[in-house]
Order: structure tokens, then C-alpha cells, then sequence
């Protein structure tokens, strides 16, 4: 898988995570028929040497509507081929509508993954894993301070969230590995035991930057032989520099972030 | 809120899911430019009568890229003033990211509610709740088979839907009743059991018809005394006909749910 190969090739486990707001672009780019399109591939262009991911939040294309979905478009044919894309969409209905969820996100638009929430249980995952080549990040524990609400539910044995990674370690195994998690970066320690009970898992691990997670301690109790984490930062990266020289600023940020976690890429 | 007065004027319970695939759409519509708007504005015009509100699969039309968010707008734009509207978009993510989505089905697309999964917990939800006159349905206990691998997870006391009923219901009286509950037609006992915990919350009640629920078991136990209760159907009713008639067909089966469910309108 592109991923894998890639992690061992850069010596990186950084995602860049597009959550880009057209109100926080940089002015000298509002001129273009298409700043949001003209800001993530100028941040494409100066992250992707040190990245080997890219998590595209949904939530800010859709809400400029057609223009929004258009822009995706475009930048999905900009991205490079080495580069693993992430549709961070937590989708997740009954199984005949995510089947729907994954067309869209794995036929109409080329995504290599999606976020899928559990709340729906299995028949609402399941259709997101019959495709090929395809990844599903599956939310075990997320980086919010709502996290707290009902992940943490527990029966005295287990919390909600462990459940979920439990039950799911079986559809992660029947899928040779296509399954990964969420895995907020916001609580290390709570990584390490998602790690032992899924040795072979990948996560995904946004709340790095501007969200407080602390890049070391996560990466070394959630990494394992293989590296099996991406290490997703969005706005310390994009918005590192408010001027027309945000790129640069977006690139040695990326560089950074490469470097430290280079250490943890395993192989 | 006009979803209330509507009940009493029409006295009906009707929801209409306009889960509409362009597969399964009478082939005399496929000449028009948008047969998915076709077929939907035939539909509509046949079962507004019966019908106070309207629930759109966002999943469907998301599938078809832009073209897919071109016919969702024309089936918003072509909808009557007194039908309540309902995204079915199972959205949910950290508070400044569902904030994005809260604008996207509010404001860019001028839906009068949302439904949102509690996974992520408070700050997941909140910000849906900061409109005047918009409404949130909150995936309580849903309608599938895979309903049961988290959502019935207990401490003992009480399972996960009860905890987000018990812990939404704060929510819902600070927002003044623009909270309500996703709750799925298979499991009518469990209906009443969160009609208990929940007294005034309104229920979103899918799985009537093709996933097998029985209306006036439905009806009997999660009902209040202003009706408190949606149901939906989408394929019985959008599918009734295959033919030239299928309007006919829709329009009948939808004039037979708002009979049935006249009964337990209150007021």
C-alpha cells in the first residue's frame, strides 16, 4: 500500500490537514477565480516533500456549496500520486446509504480513505471496506473535550471507546489491514493502551498543534514496528504565515514536523 | 415552529425521505436534463398534501459530485413553504468543524434541521443548536442490525442511547426544544422506555415500511400529547410505483401514512 511504502521512503509520518477557510486565506490570493483552490496547492506544492498524507476536512468545502465540492475536485487532481488522501468526512448511516457514503468518496472522488463514525455499529462500516486499496479510519477516541460525553461510557471492564476498537479489531483483520483509527493526540496515555489492544492498527492522530497534543509522548506509546501512525496537523501548518510568504512559512513547519517524527517510522 | 402547527392543521405525522437513486427512477423521466429534480418535484407535488415534513438522504445526492448538490438545491428552492425540511447528514465533529457543517445545511442550504451522530459528544452537537428555528435530531437508537454493537452497550444501568438521551436532554432544554431524537421504528419497546426519559422531545422515527417497522406500535408508544413524533418512510413511498404513475402510487401510499397516523396527533 502507497502509505506504507511511502512512510519508510520519507522517513515521515506527517499528514497535512486541509481545513482551509476562506476567511483565513492570505489576502493576495483573493483575486484568483479560485483561493481556496490557489491556497492548497501552493501548501501542496510546499509541504508534500515532507509529508506522505493529506487529511481534507469536508466540513469546509461543503459549506461553500458547489463551489466548495468544485475546488475539491481540482485539488484531488493537483494532488500528487505519492501522496495517501484522507476524506475526513465521519460518515456512517445504515448500510445501504454508506454504501452511498463510500461511492462518493471512493468512486466520484478518488479519496484512498475516509473517517467513519461507530455509533451505527457494523452494517454502517462494512460497506466502506469492500473496496480494494481503500482505507477506513474508524473514530475510537477523538481529541474534543466532548470525548468526555460518552466515549468514556463505561461498563466497569471497558469504555465505550475500547469496545469499539475491540469489536472492530475483527472487521480490521477481515480486511487485511484496511481498518485504522481516530486516535485523538490529546491523550497520550489513553494512545498506549488503544496500541495494545491493536498492535497492528494503524491511527490517525489529529490534535497535534493548534489543538495541544504533545508530538513525542504520542508518538512513542501509539507508534509501532512499522511506524502505524499519520500524524495529522492542520492549522499550525496552513496557517503558519498570515503574508504572501505562507507557503514558505507552511513548508518549515512541514519540515519540522518530518524530522521529528522520523525517528518513529520503524522499518 | 411550523412543524407543530403543521401536525395540527394536516394532521399527519408524515415525513417523506426523498432517499432518491437515479437507478431506480422511472425511465420516462431519464430524458430530463435532472431527472433526480424531476422525479423528486413529481414526488413532492403528490405527497405534500399528506405530509408535514421531508427528509433528504444527503448520502444520495452527495454520490452524484456536483450534479448530486445542483439537484438538492432545486428540490430546496422547489419546496413548499410548509413542509419541514431535514438533512439527513448524520454530521458530527469537534466543535469548530461541526460549526462548518452548521453553516453548510443552515445557512448555504437553508434546511430547517439537521441530523447529528452524539459520538464526539457535547461540543459535537452545540453548535447545530445555536440557530433561531432550526432543529437538530440526535441519533439516539437507530433502526439497523448494527444498532446493537454500541449503542446497547451497558454499565449496568443503563445502555449508551439512554446516556445520550439522559445527557442531551440538558441540551435540549437549554435550547428550548430545538433538540430532538433519532429514534429507529424496529424496536417499538425501546421507544417507550426513551418516551420516558424524554417526555417533550420531538423523535425522528425512520424504519417504517422497507426496513420493517410497525406503524401503530410506533405510534402508541412514542407519541406525546402534541404528537411528538415524525414518521418516515422513503422507499414505500417513492418507490409505490415503478411506472408512469409512480406519483399516483407515492401519493396514495403517503395519504394512507397520514390516515394511520391522524390518530395520534394531539392537540
Amino acid at each position: 500500500m502507497k502509505l506504507f511504502s511511502q512512510i519508510q521512503q520519507k522517513k515521515s509520518l506527517l499528514c497535512v490537514g486541509l481545513d482551509t477557510d476562506i476567511q483565513k486565506i492570505p489576502e493576495h490570493l483573493l483575486g484568483f477565480p479560485d483561493p481556496v483552490f490557489e491556497f492548497n496547492k501552493r501548501i501542496i506544492d510546499a509541504t508534500a516533500p515532507f509529508a506522505v498524507a493529506c487529511k481534507i476536512n469536508l466540513a469546509f468545502y461543503e459549506c461553500m456549496g458547489k463551489k466548495g465540492w468544485d475546488s475539491l475536485e481540482k485539488i484531488l487532481d493537483y494532488m500528487p500520486g505519492d501522496i495517501f488522501t484522507i476524506a475526513d468526512a465521519k460518515r456512517g448511516d445504515i448500510g445501504n446509504t454508506s454504501r452511498m457514503y463510500a461511492r462518493t468518496f471512493f468512486e466520484t472522488y478518488a479519496f484512498d480513505s475516509i473517517t467513519v463514525a461507530p455509533y451505527m455499529g457494523e452494517d454502517s462500516v462494512k460497506p466502506f471496506l469492500e473496496y480494494e486499496d481503500k482505507m477506513v479510519f474508524l473514530l475510537a477516541l477523538t481529541s474534543n473535550k466532548g470525548a468526555e460525553d460518552f466515549q468514556w461510557f463505561s461498563d466497569g471492564k471497558s469504555t465505550l471507546y475500547q469496545q469499539v476498537v475491540s469489536k472492530s479489531q475483527q472487521w480490521a483483520k477481515e480486511s487485511k489491514g484496511k481498518l485504522g483509527y481516530v486516535v485523538g493526540a490529546t491523550r497520550p496515555d489513553d494512545i498506549a493502551g488503544i496500541r495494545e489492544q491493536a498492535p497492528d492498527t494503524f491511527f490517525l492522530v489529529p490534535g497535534v498543534g493548534a489543538q495541544g497534543g504533545d508530538l513525542h509522548a504520542i508518538c512513542q506509546k501509539g507508534a509501532n514496528a512499522q511506524g502505524g501512525l499519520l500524524i495529522n496537523a492542520s492549522r499550525s501548518i496552513i496557517y503558519a504565515g498570515k503574508g504572501e510568504d505562507f507557503a514558505e512559512k507552511a513548508a518549515a513547519e512541514a519540515a519540522f514536523l518530518q524530522k521529528e517524527t522520523a525517528l518513529y517510522c520503524g522499518g
